[in-house]
């Protein structure tokens, strides 16, 4: 089977690699910027184009790993193969590609890859969808070789799923961010707390986060609510943040 | 070593079956709660009471292991022991034994227990405070036959900590819960987005928070933080959340 990529940012390399080293051929890296596509063509030792113009015809499958608002418009300026063509966007719906071919689909890992650090493949979910059942079976052989969490999501369920991931990891992110900027100011290190953000994703695992919630919100306390806003009173953005979700989390476990 | 409970909560159950796993003497537990305290009591093979006139009163230690409201008024309750006394509490400060006794500390290991879940206290960071250096010491070789993760935190500091712990665990597991109920809507199983959350939780292991953010906020990707509104636009308070969050991202990564 031979792949072509369209795009090098970091899910084009991990993915590119990981498929690589299942023996799937990568035949070509696409990127309009030349310096990118340089440099993932040379980790797979294989070729890279800048134009379009000049895209191998006979790969089986496309797949377009580009930013969000970039998909139409290279597809746009393609003469589009015969090949599948793949997105693996959580955010844009299959159908973007109905107007330019009849064989396509969606090849979306959910995680969050960084060029930095390496990813093991078999923790990694991959949500499929396809125009064809013949096509989904191809996409699902392709994600068995790297995983079993492989999951048929439609691009409605999708939206959702993304949104989703928003909550979990970007913002759940954010959260440490807050912690650290917290500890920086007393001159604590952030290593301090790390083993509870390690069990608090680890807890998730086995209960649901509604019965692993805890904290001054949950059990309503006042008394620490206060004294936390008072400490933030130099920061009025983290403390409308405090206030607000330690407002939600009352008013969703309240009555219990 | 011989050491009393006071409280029968997931704090003292942890702390008492860690510290008597090592040879401690846990000699007794009290708690308001009979029941709670014959709970507790039987797990540790000890005896307890109700009572607080019946408290033993020739152990070395006295851990305090109470909501916050109660270290006061039991404190004020008793006929306080000769021995150390040291209370576990994120956000409390040491002072609060100084008009009851001479001989005091903190010893707050800083995780999220729960009744149900195993700890391994070797992961567990445990805060220490004292009265004087020689209790600094005790404290100090009682924590090390649990743990290499021993720090000294001063009471204004152990305030800052806990509160930067509520953003890390607290307000980090309710963006899980915000997830969780986005993907029960849809029909999508919880356990699509766990690898995910695990991952960001790795990640700041080797980047710092601020260094890890991903995201349609930090890259003020619009069209998407727009389509995000838009599908919550039946959840006003979890709308409100992701705004806020987008905004105050955006506004920290804003110029790189």
């Amino acid at each position: 089977m031979e792949i072509v990529l369209i795009g090098s940012g970091s899910v084009a390399t991990h993915l590119g690699l990981a498929l690589q080293s299942k023996g799937i051929i990568i035949k070509q890296v696409f990127s309009r910027n030349p310096a990118n596509a340089e440099s993932l063509a040379t980790k797979l030792g294989t070729t890279f184009v800048d134009d379009i113009a000049d895209l191998y015809m006979d790969a089986d499958i496309y797949i377009y790993a580009l930013k969000d608002s970039a998909l139409k418009s290279v597809l746009r300026k393609m003469n589009i193969p015969n090949g599948i063509h793949v997105h693996t966007a959580g955010s844009i719906p299959m159908s973007d590609f109905e107007s330019f071919t009849s064989r396509f689909g969606v090849f979306y890992p959910l995680q969050s890859f960084s060029i930095k650090k390496e990813v093991d493949f078999r923790e990694v979910p991959i949500c499929i969808e396809a125009s064809s059942p013949e096509i989904e079976q191809i996409l699902f052989n392709l994600a068995k070789l790297l995983t079993d969490k492989i999951y048929l999501i439609n691009s409605e369920q999708r939206k959702r799923l993304h949104l989703a991931a928003v909550f979990a990891c970007n913002f759940t992110n954010y959260m440490y961010d807050i912690a650290s900027q917290i500890l920086d100011d007393s001159d604590i290190n952030f290593e301090v707390i790390q083993p509870l953000i390690a069990e608090t994703a680890e807890k998730i695992k086995t209960l649901s986060p509604y019965e692993a919630q805890t904290g001054p919100a949950v059990r309503f306390d006042e008394t620490t609510i206060a004294r936390h806003l008072h400490m933030l009173n130099k920061s009025p953005e983290i403390s409308k943040i405090y206030s607000l979700l330690s407002k939600d989390i009352h008013n969703r476990h309240k009555g219990n």
